[in-house]
């Protein structure tokens, strides 16, 4: 059996979602479609509006026939650490293929891109050092040192979805995996286009469009599984975890917030700073946001807090090579058929079943989706919380 | 100028509290009635129904001159700490009188105790430790000590009111304080009653009974200032702090659980074992409750869990001999007049407004106030930590 692998958030499945999972088997002609897919929380550092099993179930209806998750360590990180993530996870199941979508569709651009920064990698390096010196973001000091070794004329980095393809190759390069890797155009509307106009738009306009009630709009973006788990699910949105986010703020010493992943450079004295002038999430990002951090970047550190994921954890764990595991979220008889055929040559452990004290990426995985459920009640949460721990979804 | 304290927790002030204040009055023939008052939390381990503002207010409009907070480092703490708090504020003040309510209304049966006491110190302690050992709860193992030095036969320490008052007599003693300590016989209804079938309730009786929506059954046990605070305000239960209490448990992992006040023995893992089986608060300390842990000391473990408060923290400040400031929440001209009178030679220092980092202790009162006000709707919480920084009551 031949496998192509994407890597999704669903966040939700949408027509455009579909179309790629459609495009991406005609093209490299395979017999299984793996997801690997972000689980509660997504790179952009937010709640996923649907958990993590209704984005599942939503995918295996589209055509997916393994959803694998990609463990939260990974998922809330900048693009490189979140393609290390993923595209080792690809890797150990040993797919041959990988497609991404892109603005233009042509891989050749990427290998132009990856050869040139790999022959220039000093001047990148350099670059990138002196301009985060100077109080440019990340990305912003990223895309200036990429533009210093001539890359960005042949490859637009500043698209989200061309940050994240370039990831994905820089990532299959270091781990040396002979898995293939394709691009394909994406048809659907800008990553950050707001209104929706037809079938086809972007994932956020799609939230935005159905946290704002603007129902029959969103229902002819999106497939009809996912209409209606949209119409039956719990949603979550920043807001609904603001008062929690708040109360943490609040009564955690400073020197309790630094220990979080990313609370650095002071960020700690500003979160404090601001968050008793914040009646919400959008106006308290708002007030700590200055030109070195993103809106993404702090909205990941948001995640952390709420999660409780420290420094120390992560640096220690993401120093593997690799994603420690393959979690299995859902899968069709196809899937199945796959991993019995895959199971004996797999290059990481295979879970059907999360434990806890599995393993330490385990427990964090664990302790994230509780903190997602907690603004569930009681009840749901506690049903919620059983399912992370029960077999997969068989489809 | 003569005055006389009181030690409560007016949650909420009913009609014997009233009578108290009265009594206590006519007895010392003080010019100013001083109530040194538990804020946000209450020493059975309970967010107070209602916060300590609008609790000032009622005291203020029930014949107190002056709320002087006792610091939640001491309030939510067994008899022996609380009553140091407590007893410490109203010497520093140099208050002459101490009132406070027990059974039979009998000085002489404290000091004979007392005077059992230390006369059989080693016996007691020595009774003490064997029944701790044995796995008696702290309460339980006291009372078997005071049994055994013949204590109990002449006091009843089955009440909480004269186990609270023989505390503050065993404070006064060790301080060594020129206070005059008095009792009178309480005339409202028994600690723990649960019914309300007069003018004169147990506050339990009327908090219960508040929450289960019988508003006419408690406004005859309640002064009418009462009874508009508790229609008009946010009223406060551990039932409204659940989901918070269930987040905190299920994402914080043992270790960390394990710094906070209280959470000794391994119960960190009865905290965590159970939370998943709990849909609510009372479920949940039912489920952790065992012979050892009475329901109160278990409270207290969740009241510094919410309010994050370590164990360091509180053995490095109940090391000082006595309260390290006065903080006013509120006063009338008389209590103004007192304050003015003594200012020159208070024991403590005297604030009438906190501020961030004036003091660990008062740091410790503004992190577990943001606690407490953390279920409000951000607005309303934002407004009432204003308060908290704000100059006292005056009425």
């Amino acid at each position: 059996m031949n496998a192509c692998g994407l890597i999704v958030e669903y966040n939700p499945l949408h027509n455009g979602h579909v179309y790629h999972i459609q495009q991406a088997q005609k093209l490299t002609g395979s017999d299984c479609m793996i997801a690997v897919m972000s689980g509660n929380f997504t790179q952009r550092g937010e709640p996923a509006i649907l958990d993590k099993f209704s984005r599942t179930r939503a995918a295996l209806s589209a055509g997916i026939d393994l959803v694998i998750e990609l463990p939260f360590l990974y998922a809330v990180q900048h693009a490189d650490l979140f393609a290390k993530g993923a595209v080792s996870i690809l890797h150990a199941l040993q797919a041959e293929h990988l497609v991404f979508g892109s603005e233009d569709g042509s891989i050749e651009a990427f290998r132009q891109a990856l050869a040139g920064q790999q022959a220039n990698q000093t001047a990148f390096e350099l670059v990138l050092k002196q301009q985060l010196e100077h109080g440019l973001s990340y990305p912003e000091a990223n895309r200036a040192a990429y533009e210093a070794v001539g890359i960005d004329s042949s490859l637009n980095l500043g698209s989200p979805n061309n940050i994240l393809g370039f990831a994905y190759m820089k990532a299959a390069e270091k781990l040396g995996t002979p898995l293939q890797v394709h691009t394909i155009r994406r048809i659907e509307a800008g990553y950050h286009e707001q209104a929706i106009s037809g079938p086809i738009a972007s994932a956020t306009s799609i939230r935005t469009a159905w946290l704002d009630n603007k129902r029959q709009t969103v229902k002819q973006a999106v497939p009809g599984s996912t209409y209606e788990l949209l119409d039956d699910e719990n949603l979550h949105s920043w807001e609904a975890y603001f008062p929690l986010l708040r109360y943490l703020i609040l009564t955690r010493p400073a020197e309790m917030l630094r220990q979080i992943q990313g609370m650095d450079e002071g960020l700690e004295y500003r979160f404090k700073k601001y968050i008793n002038q914040s009646l919400n999430f959008k106006q308290f990002l708002s007030l700590i946001k200055t030109k070195r951090y993103t809106w993404t970047r702090l909205q990941r550190v948001c995640v952390h807090l709420l999660t409780n994921t420290q420094k120390q954890f992560v640096s220690e764990n993401l120093k593997e090579p690799s994603c420690p595991y393959i979690r299995v979220l859902g899968m069709t008889k196809k899937g199945q058929a796959f991993l019995a055929s895959r199971k004996k040559r797999l290059d990481a452990p295979l879970h059907t079943q999360l434990k806890d004290g599995m393993h330490p990426v385990a427990d964090l995985e664990l302790q994230a989706a509780d903190a997602y459920y907690s603004i569930l009640p009681p009840e749901v949460a506690t049903q919620s919380r059983r399912q992370e721990i029960a077999p997969p979804i068989f489809l």
